[in-house]
């Protein structure tokens, strides 16, 4: 496989989602690399969409506020795209359990819109969708390879792997190039740091940059792998761009286990601030905890001739950079909604 | 474990989907063993719900027309429920790939709704849902265990999926008793006939009834495990009402393959009529044409101490002397709309 970023320049890309974590880093990136990119979003309350994350590219990149579940919309922006990248979607997945059916709208509807926008209106446009690690069961053999079974016990998840389903059904029947990445736990700048649900490693850091004390559930005894944002970019740029991975699902993770506390120390030298205290589970969080998890990531590597690399400690001190830097802490201009 | 149909006796009964072929067989079975059976149809154009399918239990059920995706009228159905039969959906897979959108809204919303609706308004009743085997990919290992890739190449295959995880999550996390059947290819009296997309055994025999020609697409050598719907409707019954199978999935055939051709002279032998064709497939089937399939039940058979036994040639004597008797062959009171 012959992988150039340089490849990207001058190409015409959508991103949904794409004020929010994932996507603002991507259009950050895609911007560097020269490409032409136009942001989707909807701003919905319950999700973190902030303009805030454009910071620096603002007048660079086009951006329109939505909803893949505008058919109209839709049919309109996917026209002439080169590259769609899908990261709209709740982002919340105890969200999901309280009113599972505002979820089922935004998260699956959502995907089999935009799906149908290009199979009428650009068939030729190359996808990449964001699954999640949460598709997989709870206990899993260790590392879990995309072969793992799939449980998800949330609605979360549940729609993930149904967004997932969709991508690969208009892959292989209408021949349209999508590729589904199931994430693990992403973290960097430009993450929301309103509440542990939305990404517990940058929540933790800004409360521990702030002198604060992070509460932790139970010991803090489980494995998650983190994945620093950038990472993740390099490897969703590879997999859009890369020939014969279509229709495909790939686990993007580290590939390494960390365990929770073990972040939680990371956290605390990267902030250079910060205590812990130690608490009992609460009872809505344990149903659906989903228990240890690090990510095959063979298969994704030997498709893309990539492995992220970058360290958990390493990228937590560049977040914690980026937060200085960007004044969050003091309610700069980075500050979420 | 202890099954006996006579417990159904004076219990209270919802069958969603109630006058199509499956709902309205259970309902026949159920009138005779003395439950309380109300059944809840659409009539949607696109199915084939039938009032017709009541005939001999007209005025000994409550039929309601109305809709699973109506929030409202579920919450007032769900209540004083011992067991909900839920079988409302499409019925046409080829029908979703058309109309994506549509087949997602009736196929998924309406399970979601349904499910809140017990969740809010009776948890402790006991539900069925009708899945299928097109959940599992193409060309599985034979026979195909509950544990094999799921891969649906259909748009109905995916909601199918979708509505399974959602009635598997209401079990583990919300405690509300739900047990998946992925039925294979069930046929027998009662089926709609008017297309080969809703049952093709059914449809066949009524053809090769009225002396017609069949035509065979390719060459006829698929495998196909065909349950006949009094064996499914057992398997029914038991998987609702014994305990301990709350949250699982299970296959629902015969566990047995037939070649298609030899289906198609088992039918020429039950209607004593009717000629064949061969054809080539039409482009559009072939790309989500599933290959052989041959379910195995063993998982099922443990769990229900029931193993369904009425051969193919025996269950299609059976359908062909229902239609005589019924008179569809004439245009009588059992002819679909």
């Amino acid at each position: 496989m012959n992988y150039d970023p340089a490849n990207y320049h001058g190409t015409r890309v959508l991103v949904t989602g794409g004020l929010g974590f994932i996507g603002s880093n991507l259009a950050h990136r895609l911007v560097a690399l020269g490409a032409q990119v136009t942001i989707l979003d909807a701003l919905l309350p319950q999700n973190f969409g902030n303009m805030n994350n454009l910071d620096g590219i603002q007048g660079k990149v086009e951006v329109v506020v939505d909803d893949i579940r505008n058919s109209d919309a839709m049919k309109r922006l996917v026209v002439e795209k080169d590259f769609i990248f899908n990261f709209a979607g709740q982002v919340n997945y105890i969200f999901g359990m309280d009113d599972p059916k505002l979820d089922f709208d935004i998260s699956c509807l959502g995907h089999l819109t935009l799906l149908e926008a290009c199979r009428q209106c650009n068939p030729m446009a190359r996808l990449v969708f964001s699954s999640t690690r949460m598709v997989y069961g709870r206990l899993p053999e260790l590392p879990v390879s995309e072969n793992a079974p799939l449980d998800p016990l949330t609605i979360y998840g549940i729609h993930k792997l149904t967004g997932e389903r969709y991508h690969r059904l208009y892959s292989l029947v209408h021949h349209i190039p999508a590729v589904s990445l199931r994430i693990t736990n992403p973290f960097g700048p430009r993450q929301n740091v309103r509440a542990g649900k939305y990404g517990i490693v940058n929540w933790f850091l800004t409360q521990a940059m702030r002198g604060e004390t992070l509460r932790i559930f139970g010991e803090g005894k489980q494995l998650r792998d983190y994945i620093y944002i950038d990472d993740l970019i390099e490897v969703i740029l590879r997999v859009a761009m890369l020939p014969g991975l279509e229709g495909q699902v790939y686990n993007a993770g580290m590939g390494r286990g960390t365990i929770f506390r073990e972040m939680v120390e990371s956290v605390l030298n990267a902030a250079r601030a910060g205590t812990v205290e130690y608490v009992e589970w609460p009872a809505n969080y344990q149903s659906i905890e989903s228990g240890d998890f690090v990510a095959d990531i063979n298969l994704l590597e030997n498709a893309i001739g990539y492995r992220p690399a970058t360290t958990l400690s390493d990228g937590l001190v560049r977040t914690a950079e980026f937060y200085r830097k960007a004044g969050i802490l003091q309610g700069g201009p980075a500050t979420p909604r």
